[in-house]
């Protein structure tokens, strides 16, 4: 994968004022259907009880901008969609420096960075600015003019399903609902996107669904549609999410640390080319934590390079172009994929008959013996001796400490010359 | 609880010449019945079948002494009831100081210490003194007079149910022959009086069931009357032993230790205020003898201050009011009733729908998001995430590294917000 | 077991021009008969069909030798039966040193060795000389004469059962088709003959199966031949190989590492005289790879001194009896016998009624207490406490730290007296 491709997408989709539902929403699905034509773009009306939440009325800006005292238009939501408070109610009036001190977000700690801060389902008007800008306001009237509404409309959400050889489904996700922030959260649209691309163009084994939602709302709309099919398909699921920077690699684990998607995520984890940090669900914070409640369960690990909390600019204007770059967004989409791969070699075999087989009358042996042979007829052998119908390849490889692809490639000859027979996964 | 007042009745039972039956046996029930007043005292008839064991006759003392050739009382049962081999058969007669020899028991190693020696299941007469005392003696004749008896009688135990909203109980016992001996064993009927009048007074959800009994025999005959009901009811069974002294905590596991018992016991021992010990069932020595046997099997931990075998004074005249102390005899309260405790708060619970819930909608969220909010939400949405009606809150408490009141407090929080729903034991 | 008979015998049988099939083969399990006089020399023709093998034809050899241009027979079968490639064609013509040296193996870095070479299953006729001697052949012409068959004839093994008091088997085996080499292979038939001669005058528990093959081709065509019997009767297995050397002792666990033949080999490994290395399946090489494989997937542990590979001598002319030695077979032989007898002695038991027996009434315990009694008494309790018809003997001594014969006899003073019941295996 091009990392400049990636980083092109992701610059286009950066400015748009997402929210979890919206122009700027359906923008991002639109921006994502052009990379992968095949997306369904689906509608909840707002109002809709999902499980045990109401999806809300949709949200709208027009404009929204603060005008101080000398007449200088000191907040300007044109200028950089997080000065708003997302889903910020409507206002317009003039007020005093101390009432609108009350209605402004800043980080002392992080005095040039605008905050980014939602008001979903509560009725209240705000802006975000650096802490900076904010001690330079002066005393006297200030002028707010927000010129934003709610209104029953729907909340979206993309979804493809790329078939495979099999039923059973491998789920992908990310959200949608960030607004210009890059690693959080226009590098996981982007990565899942062209893996999708990516995925559209080989012949896989499992079939591949992915979704692109707004988070915790959007994945509990999605889940509350289509509880039972993923209950019944999923093998194994992940969640990409703040996974173009070049930090570090990390993924946080399934609350059991014990299903298939853990048991690949490991397998990977082991041969990136970085560091990668193992957490725990306890360390949950994305859509993993709707994926992996008790009573949907499905085996989600969400796949990062640096976890979203872990890095300085998270939710915040410093989560820029400067954080997210084409290497790591490449580096991020290296993760997903070698996921992806491991599961679709991740057969299971058995032996044909009991003992070892006579490699040589099969052409796999050096036909002049007494020593150890090494190498590939080792490993074959290796394969047929732990292939028992029961231990995956990825059991088999983790217990030769040998790599996954190695391990596939001689089950595989073998297979051809019907010394194993793959079992149906 | 009033170190004071547990030290008193300590004091009030310390002189009382206890042994597997009689009426230093039966003095002491009374004296529990004088702070349990529900206590029924039970009796066994001498002879009867326990398993193996047979309830020996009933033991009666009404003097013991050895006069020495200068007309000297140089032993005498009245100055202190571990003079007499406990069980000792009667005697009168003139003996040498060589024939006297082969009666006493002394310990060379703890010169000061007058032993503690049973001769329950043999006939046979017999002294104790200190090595001191011991060298003291002179060449010549000595007067032995133990005036005691061994008739048909009975052994007595005491018992007491204390009715909770459940009929699962937990099983609480301790020992009531040993004779003037503090740690070893006042400790365990005083502190066991004390949580069962602290649980008489409180609305429980388990009933309690609490036994004093002669040691093994009691144990054993308790539990050949009464196997299948304990079989079938007790959730958790904790022995009291060796529970006044100031000097560690310590508690003997289950052979399993895997029980709900040993689960609560770690939990606990984690937040006391000192060290606490943990010994494998190997190093049993109490009646978790008895109750951890094989085909008996229930889930006993036996609770200790400094566990017997591994104080100095274990099983000597020393061991008196300088071991046990008002504060050590609270910290053993504390420790007994931090398990009770824990057992009555851990409850398992199930979310009630998939995905989490709105907390917002529910009054538990704060209403602008956008960063962690950390505390007491971030507690609820972990036990949200880990109540799989599986994992009750002692395992969630651990996998949070989090006390269990705290986890108890948002359980039940979330319980009265219909957000989790309480299974029954 | 004396030392010296065993390498007597190991020298006997050591000139042996042993292979897969022919006389070699048939005088070694003659030699063995000698020692076993019961063992049943069993065929299976050449051309058989065995799982994925074919039998090859019979292998002779009569004589086979090379003449220099000098007229000096400058290597000769008749010297060392290792000069020839086993299963070499025949073959009689003059070539030149270059038409030569292209069928000669010889060993760059242990130039004083000749290299052991096998060609089963392939035509190619080869000389193996020691790389000093090939060294100093001159150019020239050179007189090849190799008078060897091979022709329809048979396999054969030799399978002796002793029987118990059981009819579950112990399966033991090594392997007869190595030529003049001490360690591999000897020791292992020389070990495991006398094994059978020691238990053959012994009253056993189980059975004992034992079969002297040649490896691989011999172990796929007796599991061939017996794969329902041994998949219903085999408790437990060991193959002996390399087990006559004094550098260290060793074994290979079953895949599972689980099975009772690894609980045993541990236990045992524990009490050897020296270091026991303990190697993974995946450090196989000798017929546990067949009986191992996972369609047949016997309990099946290999036993050596030092581990095949892991001596330089391996697989070449140095090892001879400066490798192995009368100690070296000496605890073999120890090492596998010690194995039987922890099989034999570990039963499993269950106690006979609820609660600890009257160990006094039984003539078990010291009848005046009060004090721990150590010893005896001490590991009785602790028998009857962990003897909940579960646990076998091997577990509860490990559980106890504690060797399994006094495990063995504790349990068995209270099998005697009633207090312990043994369940059939």
């Amino acid at each position: 994968m091009n990392g400049e491709e990636l980083l092109d997408f992701a610059k286009s989709i950066f400015p748009f004022n997402r929210s979890i539902t919206g122009d700027g929403l359906r923008r991002t699905l639109e921006a994502i259907r052009g990379v992968l034509p095949e997306l369904e773009i689906r509608a909840v009306p707002s109002g809709t009880q999902c499980f045990d939440w109401i999806v809300p009325d949709e949200w709208s800006v027009n404009e929204a901008y603060v005008i101080d005292p000398h007449g200088n238009r000191v907040i300007d939501f044109a200028a950089n969609n997080l000065h708003l408070v997302n889903y910020s109610d409507g206002f317009v009036g003039d007020v005093s420096l101390d009432e609108l001190q009350a209605h402004l977000h800043s980080l002392p700690d992080q005095p040039t960075a605008i905050p980014y801060v939602t008001s979903y389902y509560s009725n209240a008007w705000g802006f975000c600015i650096s802490e900076n800008e904010r001690r330079k306001l002066v005393e006297g009237n200030y002028r707010v003019v927000i010129d934003s509404r709610k209104f029953p409309g729907e909340l979206n959400f993309g979804e493809i399903l790329i078939p495979g050889e099999l039923n059973e489904e491998i789920f992908l996700t990310t959200y949608v609902c960030h607004p210009s922030m890059a690693n959080n959260e226009v590098s996981g649209p982007t990565v899942l996107a062209h893996l999708g691309k990516w995925l559209s163009n080989r012949n896989n084994r499992f079939s591949y669904r992915i979704v692109f939602a707004p988070e915790t709302i959007g994945a509990i709309a999605y889940l509350s549609k289509n509880f039972t099919h993923l209950q019944k398909h999923v093998k194994a699921a992940f969640n990409l999410t703040c996974i173009g920077d070049e930090r570090t690699y990390s993924y946080i684990s399934t609350r059991s640390e014990n299903t298939l998607s853990d048991r690949v995520v490991r397998h990977v984890a082991n041969q990136l080319p970085g560091d990668c940090r193992r957490f725990s669900f306890q360390d949950r914070g994305s859509d993993e934590r709707q994926y992996g409640s008790p009573l949907v369960n499905l085996p989600m690990v969400t796949l990062c390079r640096t976890r979203f909390y872990d890095y300085p600019e998270y939710h915040t204007s410093l989560d820029d172009f400067s954080v997210v770059t084409a290497e790591g967004l490449k580096g991020g989409f290296n993760f997903a994929s070698q996921c992806v791969q491991t599961l679709e070699i991740n057969k299971t075999y058995v032996a044909q008959f009991p003992c070892e087989p006579q490699l040589g009358r099969h052409g796999l042996y050096p036909l002049t013996g007494g020593r150890p042979t090494g190498g590939d007829t080792n490993l074959m052998l290796d394969v047929l001796a732990y292939s028992d119908g029961d231990a995956d390849l990825l059991e088999i490889a983790e217990i030769l400490s040998c790599p996954l692809d190695h391990v596939a490639k001689a089950a595989n000859t073998l297979a051809n010359a019907n010394l194993l027979r793959h079992l149906d996964n």
